[in-house]
């Protein structure tokens, strides 16, 4: 695969979530529900938020794809999190995992390793998060002890590279890391994204919501370039944003603007390196 | 009633919330709560949302009015929602249901069901929500099936309005459907509402906030009216958005400051077409 | 202690908060719940918000502080509170309290009791907030009957000088009143804060916020500091907001960017009347 194909495969995904406007229902947390729907809103999707097992059920067999965001979970979670997953799995539905605060609760902990038997088709999270997975499904991450501090990453984007790998090739789908430098991997490829801002950093909900625009685009096209699909068009949203913002809060509503404007020339000019895993 | 004296009265309303600051408690969505709650106090509502149900009744007794929008449901909801409605019953207080996801779920259908029995004075909702909830309390819609897609409406306004008009003479209250023209009703005069922005079906919660304003506007004026004055004001921010942003979050900003802003002459000048119903 | 002296004390705190990224995890409203965590992201501090008991509890045991905001109740607060509270109170973490709410249900009441029990290190609140938890908690307000109407406040912030102090001196931390002028006190030292803008009171969120900001500070200051710090910069950067927007929204976008801002001159110019309590 070369950096140019990966581009027709990412203005395609662009192209098409905009035409066909896919449903993709989402279990996410509170903090940045809005930040989220807005988001997919923006990328074309139809965006709808759940809490209750039974809507979950119904919104699952009927979506294109689904987002689960682990944060802020409620007790309602322990019905609804088994329930809707095997509704995915049954339908064959692509889905996206944001495993963000992994390493608090027990409830959190046990939903997580349930997941192991159902995995999600794409795995978003910061580089500590997927370290973490990846340890606590005991799949090979290289490093034994992950730096989840909070909802915050103290591992760097590359020290978490075989962790993704060793995740990506146990799922059969796609883990996209979020960073200075995204990296994104099904095991076999592996991609870095340059681009983006450090302004995501002084926001909440930048990666949630890039979770929930993952999954719209998975509605579209393959786990993997539905992952690159995401995080390279939020890199040219939030690079776009940074040049006209005055501080956080102008830059969430540029970036929002900016990710409803994507053009293709945009993607043409976007940073993407191709790389191939050693076996 | 002419378009004129219908405009005097918007204009009355409008100023009596900013004036009185009437509390205007809610129920509803975690999506867009902050949406409603900014919209709320925009217009001049003062806002308090709710979820437990001893609470509800509480703040449905000394409020002026109340919002109860069917987003994102929760399981106290089971409990608050039934105990809530027969407080405003009891206290013959006007409040407004927005019924968003109607017709998934068993508590949302379960509750929207029980509702016939103490029916909102004002129902806010998309075509497709107000020809299926007629159907659910199986009034004349004049279409079997309604077209709803998650949160998403499939049907035109107008092929709703015989849903509306049924569903208003059933209530005794009014029913106001949003889309490109806005339809609201009373069962005797009807009015259509030209204006707004496309860029309202690009954000989440233009609805939702709508349903939430029309609340305030029903703790002033009568249900017709308050619908009426809700839907217009948002019509002339809408447009006056559209004119300045960059895309669905500036507008979003620009929207709700022009809704904080409305004037006296954008009264006079919005377009609002009064028609009377065929007995 | 000097008014020099003090805005030493509060640009020490300004900055350490933005050196060491405080873990400030929060239970809040879901109302205002991405404008908290955007505030305390816009100040240096690193948000992590939470619903299940067990979650609370580890991370007030991690965290270097810790914010509770009694808005839109649910039932786990009945298991949550208490027990985080509990552990706040083991591991001698400093905590802010915003009573938002009170004399509305049930549950509050009873939270709000228990925590005479185990008092928050600061208290943040509107003037009849502040008197109304005094009466709850059976100190001298002297006033008998707060006027707490839903979340507004109908009594001046001078009116509850002596319920402030009153509870201050009871708790033995800081209690900050948010009103026109700012009132905080320690029970021995009481500041006025001049300054702000009356468009915070146009917006949802801005006391709750500043509670959560203040729960920032409260991890690199004493009480007392973290209290004025951060009305100190919330009126700072609430008075340049007013300066360039154009309604309440943008408003809120200027007053985060400009929080995210503040610079050692916008401290030194601010004013802040340092008074001593007549014991």
């Amino acid at each position: 695969m070369t950096e140019q194909e990966l581009k027709e495969q990412v203005l395609t995904a662009v192209l098409k979530a905009k035409e066909s406007n896919p449903l993709t229902p989402s279990i996410t947390n509170t903090v940045t529900i809005n930040f989220v729907a807005n988001a997919q809103l923006a990328v074309g999707g139809s965006a709808a938020m759940i809490y209750l097992p039974d809507e979950a059920e119904a919104m699952a067999s009927i979506g294109g794809s689904f987002y689960i965001n682990m944060g802020t979970l409620l007790p309602v979670y322990a019905d609804t999190l088994p329930r809707v997953i095997r509704v995915l799995k049954d339908n064959n539905k692509p889905w996206v995992l944001d495993p963000v605060g992994i390493g608090v609760g027990g409830l959190r902990r046990s939903l997580l390793l349930s997941m192991k038997e159902c995995p999600p088709t794409i795995i978003r999270g910061n580089a500590s998060e997927i370290i973490a997975l990846a340890n606590l499904w005991e799949l090979d991450s290289g490093i034994t002890k992950d730096g989840v501090r909070g909802v915050d990453s103290t591992d760097s984007v590359e020290s978490a590279r075989k962790a993704a790998v060793a995740v990506a090739r146990f799922t059969h789908g796609a883990v996209s890391i979020s960073g200075e430098d995204d990296l994104i991997t099904d095991g076999r490829h592996t991609v870095i994204l340059k681009g983006g801002s450090a302004m995501c950093t002084k926001i909440t909900g930048a990666g949630c919501s890039l979770g929930g625009v993952t999954a719209v685009y998975a509605a579209v096209a393959s786990p993997f370039v539905a992952a690159v699909t995401a995080s390279g068009v939020y890199n040219i949203a939030a690079e776009n944003a940074q040049k006209t913002c005055f501080g956080p809060a102008s830059f969430q509503v540029a970036f929002l603007d900016n990710l409803y404007s994507i053009t293709k020339e945009q993607i043409a000019n976007s940073v993407i390196c191709v790389e191939t895993e050693a076996l």
